[in-house]
C-alpha cells in the first residue's frame, strides 16, 4: 500500500535519526535521508543497511539550511522517488555557552540548523502535502523547547521557535488533513554523543536509563499511524528514571 | 502472559470508559469495570459484550469517592481475581456554572468525583503496584486541566488538580517503575452526552470531527505498552478539525 | 477617598498575610484580617499594630473553610465597616508526603483549606463587588501552581486548583471590571517557618536571598493600582539568588 | 542619584518605545533611543520632547540587527553619556502569513528584528552590567511568545525565541543581580498602527479597552524598581475587556 510513498528523514544521524529512517522503511516507506554532506559516507551506509534489510532507502545528503537546495531536493524526491507521506525534522544543536561568550555566528548558526532548516523543510512539504490532502510532519523538540536555562540562550531560542513553528503549522495544516506533532525529548539518547562524553553509559543501557534510539522512532510512527479523531500534537518521551 | 493480570477502569460509562475496558480486555486483561451504582446494569452489560468477545471482565457498581468502599474493592480485586497492572481513571463531571450561581455543593462534589476519587485510586494501586515494582495509571484529562475559564471555577479546578497529581505521582513513581501518564482530551467525543445535545454529530462523525472513543482507548494500550527507555507523561488527542 | 473602603485579607498570619494587611491600611483601606481562631490573640496583636501607626485594622478570627462563617463574616464587613474593594486570599498549606502516605483527611484538609476556602472568598466577595462593578481579588500561588513534584500531590493539588479558580474568576470578571490575579511565589519568605527550619535565615536575609513579606505586599498594593487597560493576571516573585 | 544613569531603549516607536523612555527619563535616567535610520526625524522629536519637559534624552538612529553598530552604539553611550542601568528591547514585527507564503527572506527578516537584535542588545549590555553587578533588562513579548498560532510561523517563532532569552538570561544573570524580565502584552495598544487599521479606536480608548502605551511604561518602571528579594520576571498585561 505504502510501496509508492516516501518518508523524508532531515537530520538522520547515526542514532535517532537513524531509527526513524529504518522505521518507517519497515513500514513500507522509501526512507529519504538527509544528512550533512561531511556525513555522506555514514548517510550512505545507513541507507545500505535498510536496503540489505530488504527496504527502500536513499541517502541525500546536503546542507539543510539551503533554500534552494532543500526545494530542489524536495521536489526531486517528490518527482523522481514518490510522493512525501512523513517528513521528520530531527536536526539538533546542542550547544551551550554563557550569554556572554555567545558570538552572533554561533546564535545565528544554532537557529539555522535547528529552526531555519525546519521552517523550510515544512514549509516545502506542507506545499505538496496541501495539495494531495494529506501527510504527516514531526518536529523533534526537547526540554529546551520548553524552558530557557543558563548557557542555553542559544539552544532554547532555535527550539523554542521550532516549537512555535510545529505549533502554528498544526492548527493551520490540521484542518487541511495534514498531521503536525512536535515531541519533547527529555533525557539522554544513546547516542555517539552520549557514549563519547558519559562514563556510565553501559550501566545506564542495562537498566534502561538512556533513551534507546529505537524507541524514539516507535512513537514516530506511532504518531503517523494515529486516526485522525484522536490526532497528539505534542508528547513527551523519557525514561523511566529520570527526573523532571 | 498477561492473562493473570487484571486492568482497573474506574469511570467506565457507556463510551470512552467502555471502550477502555474493551481495548485492554482484548489485549489479555481482565478488564475491572467501576461505575456508579444506578449505572450498574449498563456496567454489566458492557462486562457480558467483553467476555461474549472471549474476553474476560468483570463489573464493579460502587462509588469512587468512598475511601473504604475503594480501599476493599481493590483489595478484592488484589487478591481474588488478578494483580493490577493497569489502572486508568476516567470520571469527568464538566459543569459549568457562574463563580456567583456555583454552590459549594458543586464546587465539592465536582472535586470528589473528578479528583479526589482519582486520589484515592491512585494512592491505592500504587502501593500493591510499589510491592511488585510495575505498572501504569492513567488520568484522563481535558483543555480544562490547563486552562481556566469563564463558567469553569468548578471543573477546571477539578481537572487541574488531577494533573498536579498525575505529575507529583509521576515523578514520584517513574524511577520505581510505575509509568503514571495524564491525557488531555480536547474536543468532543462520539459520546451519549454529545450525541444527546450537538445536532450534528453524524455529520461530524462522517468526517470525523469527533473523537472516537475507541481511539482514546488506543493511545491508552499504546501508553501502556511504550518501552520504560521513553515513557510518555502527558498527549494531547484532538480532532484533526478542531481548532485549539 | 479610600476611607469608605476595605480590605479583606484571609490568612492573615505572621509575616506574608500580616505585611499585606498593613500595607493596604498603609493606603487607607480598613484591613480586615482573618485567620484561624488558635491564633487571635496573635491575629488582635496585629490589628493593634497597624491602628497604633493611625490606620485602621479589625480582627475576624473565623474558619476561612466554613460556608456559613464566611458568608456572615463578609455580610458582616460589607455592612457594618465599609464596602470590599480588595480581598486577598493567602492560606498556605504545605505538607509533604509519599503519595502512599498522604491520608485522605490529610488531601481534603490542605484542597479545603488552600482552594475551597479561596473559593469561598472568591464567590462571595464577587457578588458584592459585580453589584459595585469594581473591585481587585488576588490569590497568593507558589511555584506549585504550576507544576507537581514528588511528595506534592496534596498541596499541588490545591494550588493548582486556586489557580484554576483565579484564572476562570479573571476570564468571567475582568470584563465586568473586576481585577483578579493570582501570584507565584518561588522561594524561602522570610518567616516563622523559615526562621524555625533554615539554619542560615540571617545569612540569607543579609543578602536579600530570601523573600521579604513586605516586598510581596508591595506587588499586590501595585496590582490594586494598575490602571485597567494594562492589568496583571499573573506574576511572578522570587528573590535574585533563586535557582528556578 | 540616577543622574549619571542611562536606559536603553531599542525600539523607540511612536508610542510604546516612546512612552517607555519618556517614563525612566522622568525617573531621571539619561534616555538614549534607538530606532530605524528611516524614522530619524521621530525619534529626534521624542528625544526633544523628553528634553522640554526638563528630562534628558539621545536619540541614535540605528539598525538594531547590526552587531557593529550595535557593539560600538552601547560601548559610546556607556563611555560618553552614562552606565545603561536599564535596557529594554521593544521591537515587534508582527506580520501574518500562511506557512506556504512564509518568504524565507520574510521568516529571517522577523527573527532578525525580534530575537536576534535582543540577542545583541541583552548580550552587549550584560557584559557592562556584568561588570558593575547590577542592571535590570526587559525584554517585550507577546502573545504570540506562548503559543503559535496559524498565519504566524515567523512571529511566534520569533517571539517564542526571544522569551527562550529572556528566561535563560534571567536564570544566567540573577544570581549576579541583573534583573531580566519578559512582559506578555496581550490586547491591542493605543498605537499608529492599531488607529490606522481599526474602526472603533476612539470608542475602545474611551472604556480603557486597548492599552495605554503609558501603562506599559508604568510597569517596566515597576519592574526595574522591584526590591531584588522579590523579582518579577514575567507578567502579562491586558485590557481588562479582553477575552484570552
Amino acid at each position: 500500500m505504502s510501496k509508492s510513498k516516501s518518508c523524508l528523514v532531515i537530520g538522520a544521524g547515526d542514532d535517532t535519526g537513524a531509527e526513524i529512517g529504518k522505521a518507517f522503511a519497515a513500514e513500507g516507506f522509501i526512507s529519504c535521508l538527509v544528512r550533512r554532506p561531511r556525513h555522506a559516507d555514514a548517510l550512505e551506509n545507513l541507507a545500505a543497511d535498510i536496503r540489505v534489510n530488504g527496504h527502500q532507502a536513499h541517502a541525500f545528503p546536503a546542507d539543510a539550511r539551503d533554500e534552494d537546495e532543500m526545494i530542489a531536493l524536495i521536489e526531486k524526491i517528490e518527482t523522481e522517488i514518490a510522493p512525501i507521506e512523513i517528513a521528520v525534522f530531527n536536526i539538533g544543536a546542542n550547544v551551550q555557552f554563557p550569554i556572554t561568550e555567545t558570538t552572533s555566528r554561533v546564535y545565528r548558526k544554532v537557529w539555522e540548523m535547528a529552526c531555519f532548516s525546519g521552517f523550510l523543510m515544512g514549509r516545502e512539504v506542507a506545499k505538496h502535502m496541501l495539495k494531495r490532502g494529506s501527510g504527516t510532519i514531526i518536529f523533534t523538540g526537547a526540554t529546551a523547547s520548553m524552558r530557557g536555562k543558563e548557557n542555553l540562550s542559544a539552544f532554547a531560542g532555535a527550539k523554542h521557535a521550532l516549537r512555535a513553528l510545529a505549533q502554528s503549522m498544526a492548527r493551520e495544516l490540521g484542518p487541511k488533513n495534514i498531521h503536525v506533532a512536535h515531541t519533547l525529548i527529555d533525557g539522554a539518547i544513546d547516542s555517539n554523543f552520549i557514549r563519547e562524553n558519559f562514563a556510565n553509559v553501559d550501566a545506564m543501557r542495562e537498566e534502561d536509563a538512556i533513551i534507546n534510539p529505537a524507541h524514539i522512532a516507535q512513537a514516530y510512527v506511532m504518531l503517523h499511524n494515529q486516526p485522525r479523531t484522536a490526532w497528539t500534537h505534542e508528547l513527551d518521551l523519557r525514561p523511566w528514571k529520570e527526573s523532571w
